[in-house]
């Protein structure tokens, strides 16, 4: 279907499919990319899964996710190491370049903000060469600042950006999802600076109120306050022209059969993302 | 009791009580101040209300609350005005210094952030002569973005800084409140670059999970994620001597006897907060 190139489903949109639903479910779709998930891939072997979306000939637009590398001490730093080295030979395996990196948060009963921040710029450098080794990169997600204790205290564009900054783009670049920085008063200035470095572009809604698990707010594009025309256009002008992926957590949407959910995300994508 | 010269009751933390009554928990606990909320004001009335706090020898530290600066068209903003200078008019009655400031969210239906953050600027223009008329001070509270969409599209403490900028301080300043603004990677320095522009310090604590309503999820200092000695020292080292507000929004706390709310406080103000 014309208009959606440049379209992926991230597949926690459509939680409830196992990877070979979730490629048939893009296959028959029109969708051309798709976004995998460890656990899933797990679930259907590696090799099967590679075989799988290759065989659909679907793009692999992003593996989610690596990171976690707040955690204090010798032990839990190497266990965090050995795990995302795992995490992108993954992600080479499954021929995608992209590894989305969620940071992690406050290490149970730590209120040093500043330590965690310290050591993930720490990890990220000894880990930055082992993605350049795999041609995957490393993809820094700046959670929403209501994640910042417990999943991700890197908060803003800003903030990924001077983690970036001091490694080679093809080896650490950043997430714009427009549900974390969609707030940010700094958000024109930061996407302009960020320009190669956007690895990853990933679209959902913010939506009120928020639930109970603030994790699962996130509503389909079009369903809230953010203004997907501005935003693609300010990402377009930064030199982006990669994959747009639909990543919604939202059990409401998840409790939805996954042909149409994917049906929703085709008709957003096209009204209110598409052409800008 | 020493260790309490500096702090200051909000009243919302003691939710239940009247003005009245909170006025007397703050005496019976040898808290020297209180911040006022203009509901409250008006349940006991502006003039008796004046006179309590006054009799009772306590400062008022603020005003609760002016704003909501983003509604669109001439009789909206009109409106707006007017309520803003009303809230002026009582805080200098009530003999504080500042007005607390919630910009206001995005107006219903309106997905133009850029907008709404515009006419924040321009009323804030109007209103700041009135601000020096009265001498009073708007104080711009920046709250945690998770409040963008529905309360304040003002979301860090560097944009409140730059809307401030073009005023003088004493008719424009900010607050620094603990729990909206602990998350931001830039504190450190916005803070710093704030000096005499602190109208207010405010504090409570980051605590998981958020609830239900996620405007009812603050806890006691010392509860939750926030490193309160590492923030009182940045907000003392820019130069702030004023008032240490306790204010917390808590269902649970909301349902404690205000007199032990109150010896919590204290309690949690002598621990994390005094002597920084």
């Amino acid at each position: 279907m014309s208009g959606l190139e440049r379209l992926s489903l991230n597949q926690i949109t459509t939680k409830r499919w196992s990877l070979p639903e979730a490629v048939q479910g893009c296959v028959d779709a029109g969708i051309p990319a798709i976004g995998l998930w460890r656990d899933k891939v797990a679930e259907t072997g590696l090799t099967e899964a590679a075989a799988r979306v290759r065989d659909a000939g679907l793009t692999v637009s992003s593996l989610c996710r690596g990171g976690f590398l707040t955690a204090d001490g010798p032990g839990t730093r190497q266990a965090a190491l050995t795990e995302n080295i795992r995490a992108l030979e993954e992600a080479a395996e499954l021929g995608t370049d992209t590894l989305v990196m969620v940071v992690g948060g406050l290490p149970e009963g730590s209120r040093d903000l500043a330590g965690a921040r310290h050591r993930v710029a720490d990890l990220l450098a000894e880990l930055a060469p082992h993605a350049g080794d795999h041609g995957v990169r490393l993809a820094i997600e700046p959670l929403h600042p209501m994640f910042c204790a417990d999943r991700a205290v890197v908060s803003t564009l800003a903030q990924a950006l001077d983690l970036a900054a001091g490694h080679p783009p093809q080896q650490v670049g950043v997430v714009v999802d427009s549900y974390h920085v969609w707030w940010d008063p700094d958000l024109p200035r930061q996407i302009e600076r960020a320009g190669p470095r956007i690895a990853s572009f990933q679209v959902c809604d913010w939506t009120l109120p928020l639930p109970a698990d603030s994790l699962l707010g996130r509503g389909h594009v079009g369903d809230g306050h953010i203004d997907f025309r501005a935003l693609t256009d300010q990402v377009t002008a930064a030199g982006y022209t990669g994959w747009i992926e639909v990543e919604i957590f939202n059990e409401r949407i998840w409790d939805t059969p996954g042909e149409q959910t994917v049906r929703t995300v085709i008709e957003r994508h096209l009204t209110h993302v598409h052409g800008s």
